[in-house]
């Protein structure tokens, strides 16, 4: 079958452009009460029977036969094995783009993730505390779509945030048993393990891991079991179930976004090789049918070369009738009438990867406003930041970039108010705090207040 | 009737400390399933009729009949006349609080809360830029629990952050209508107006206002109307609808934390005169009769004294049914062995407001992990806290201090990456990402970053 990717061209001066460009960038994610309901269940299950739940559910959903929790935790050993077993080059890939990861969120924890306090004239105190969260969960899926570099994404900057625990789980299904609905004959076979995962939880300093998965492993993070420490926050792509699973948690313990369906943006000036941008989006498309690469630049000529790459490259790729579904189903190479239109545009989708493939970035990078992240000029394609360049690839997806952030060493700190009130600020500061709670009608709060005055009023409104 | 507040009295060296401790210390949250259903109808509604349906709920809620959007919604001039109405000591409290909540605010942006960049040997770029929200919307809950101090420590940070527009929504219902549920009588009537609220949107610097409320008002602004602009996040304390509400929109925008109930813990080693602490463990259980006041001291005389001055004073307070009530079943003063154990039991709980009522606060701080804002010294009240001292007074509850940090100027911006890969960075930044790829079984990954290369290698895996 001879494949072809054509992306939707729409030209901003059309009169059904915003029709087009709507249609082009809807999607919503589905809820499925049915799923809805039966995580619920295994929530409740597991909040209540703790381990053996999770043993029960291990064995149906994944076919994984154990006798205990114990069964399921991989080891130091595991890691390091696995980690041995690699190709020196990969071994090496994994731990220069680690190193520098690390760096950067090294960065970023000086530039924004640092107690400060400073002193009034009167000598009070104000500022924030930030301390590291205790012990936190990362999810990693299980099968093919587990990403060792997702893994060091998520347990670098909790690392760097002073994270004292980190648990790992991953579901290592037995092979067909998801597909058959885990009939249990599978018995004592052992599930299928990612080696490139357990290498990169070598890499990235993982505290202890346990081959589970699905709401019955976000259960176990949440409420903690027997075996499984209860940790503060959970991280980390996961399927439906693990997202709903982590929706109903959140409030017993922290999450990260849920993430919908990746995204690049290339804002191009037509002096980027055709072919480098078009492999740009092929990078994109090759995630998932429902990824989105969108293309936007003034030159209609530009557009053409692009297609033309498209068109030649597809065939060499091994993902191709991936990439060319997303393509045809969900991209688009859009005609603006200048860069300044397109970045613009590239506001209101707020995207998750946004390249601006200019020979001057720096000229429009102060007009963007919403992305989760900014890949600047011809060389910064945005697979280097998937990887290696610093920058953490855990991005806000689906336009959800118009309020939220990276993951980051942030996301894995927390902060406390700090506030001592000398004997002299709580003179002021009493007198306009007892005038306001008297308005609310506290009047515990206004008392609080007005008896650390050194003169203490009458109180107002005593029965 | 006589009231009477007994704390429970528990002693950590007691056998049964655990099992007292966690009875006191239960609390969860209910999931109404009808409330849930309720709300989802009101959203879905609101989403697909806008005005037309946020009018209609509107009289039936709030018993307040209008014919279009526009007479439900509040000018300048009203929050004007509002504070021109107020007396001066009012007046002059709210715009004092205000100053120095901004000020508190804006040392926390140049603190943690500005854009950052650095270069590479090779002049590769990276960091993060930092941008405001470009409009949030405020919820006010109507009637009594409306407090201007909330209006004031939401709309506050999110000026210091920049953002440019913020829309308040407070309902004002006709007085009897939610009673009665809203018959439809009380048309043309004018729906109960907090002026102390209004007096602080002016102080406060709010954009635009609706009186509206619930889960329409929620759904109004996540989804915007014709009248009613699309908000990029939502915070503030509401309801169970409301609840409900932003639970259900969470994704769609942003949202703070959904609060639990008010929390006080006091750290005290009996230096701190007993009727200040006890009118500080009543300023919290004035809130609410679910509010939780707990005093930690290794010292029982001083844990006497206290319960000596809870007596006494009770029965001046005018809220003393509510403080009597939250205190006797959620109340505790717990006798410790030292004080290094009351700072441990504290981190335990995470409790929303911590006061470390010592001679010598600096020496326990350090010991102090979890708390949503730490007040040191015999002076700091927490009910300064809660108005004017600078640090935000909406603080995470029922233990998220774990893991969640007090609103800030952080909550109103949002973060991009940025990259900027050079020429000579791309050469090994593209070698590691693309052996990376090829171990995910992403070619158009590895193929991205190869084409950067100086010498483009073939491509692995081909076709």
């Amino acid at each position: 079958m001879s494949l072809s990717a054509q992306p939707a061209r729409l030209n901003t001066t059309a009169s059904d452009f915003e029709a087009q460009f709507a249609a082009r960038l809807h999607w919503s994610a589905d809820t499925d009460h049915a799923i809805e309901q039966r995580v619920a269940d295994i929530l409740g299950d597991v909040k209540q029977r703790g381990d053996a739940a999770v043993l029960e559910y291990t064995a149906r959903f994944d076919g994984l036969q154990a006798a205990s929790m114990a069964e399921l935790e991989l080891t130091q050993a595991d890691f390091k094995a696995a980690f041995d077993g690699l190709p020196a080059a990969q071994r090496e890939a994994l731990q220069s783009a680690a190193r520098r990861v690390r760096s950067y969120h090294e960065a970023q924890k000086k530039a924004s993730g640092e107690s400060w306090t400073y002193r009034d004239e009167d000598g009070t105190l104000l500022g924030q505390k930030v301390t590291p969260l205790d012990r936190v969960g990362i999810y990693v899926p299980g099968g093919k779509a587990a990403y060792p570099s997702s893994l060091i994404m998520n347990a670098v900057p909790a690392h760097v945030a002073g994270v004292g625990e980190i648990i790992m789980v991953v579901p290592t299904p037995v092979r067909g048993s998801v597909a058959t609905g885990g009939t249990g004959a599978a018995t004592a076979a052992r599930g299928e393990r990612n080696e490139l995962v357990l290498a990169a939880a070598y890499v990235a300093g993982v505290t202890r891991a346990f081959t589970i998965g699905g709401a019955q492993a976000v259960a176990a993070l949440a409420y903690g079991t027997a075996t499984v420490p209860k940790v503060d926050k959970i991280t980390g792509p996961g399927n439906a179930y693990v997202a709903s699973a982590k929706r109903r948690v959140f409030g017993t313990v922290g999450i990260d976004m849920i993430a919908g369906p990746s995204e690049i943006l290339v804002l191009a000036d037509g002096s980027t090789p055709a072919e480098w941008v078009a492999m740009d989006l092929f990078s994109q498309a090759e995630h998932d049918e429902l990824a989105q690469s969108i293309l936007l630049c003034p030159d209609a000529a530009y557009l053409d070369a692009v297609q033309r790459e498209i068109d030649r490259l597809l065939p060499t790729m091994p993902r191709a009738a991936i990439i060319a579904k997303s393509l045809n189903d969900r991209g688009a190479l859009i005609l603006t009438r200048d860069m300044e239109e397109a970045c613009a545009i590239s506001n209101r989708i707020a995207p998750e990867h946004l390249e601006v493939s200019s020979s001057d970035p720096h000229r429009w990078e102060p007009l963007l406003k919403h992305a989760g992240a900014i890949f600047l000029g011809a060389y910064t394609s945005e697979s280097l930041g998937d990887y290696c360049a610093g920058p953490n690839h855990v991005l806000p997806t689906s336009g959800t970039a118009r309020f939220s952030s990276p993951l980051g060493v942030y996301d894995f700190q927390k902060r406390s108010s700090l506030i001592e009130v000398s004997q002299a600020g709580a003179q002021p500061l009493g007198a306009i705090a007892a005038e306001l709670a008297y308005g609310e009608g506290l009047q515990a709060h206004a008392r609080a207040a007005e008896l650390r005055l050194s003169t203490v009023p009458p109180m107002r409104g005593t029965k």
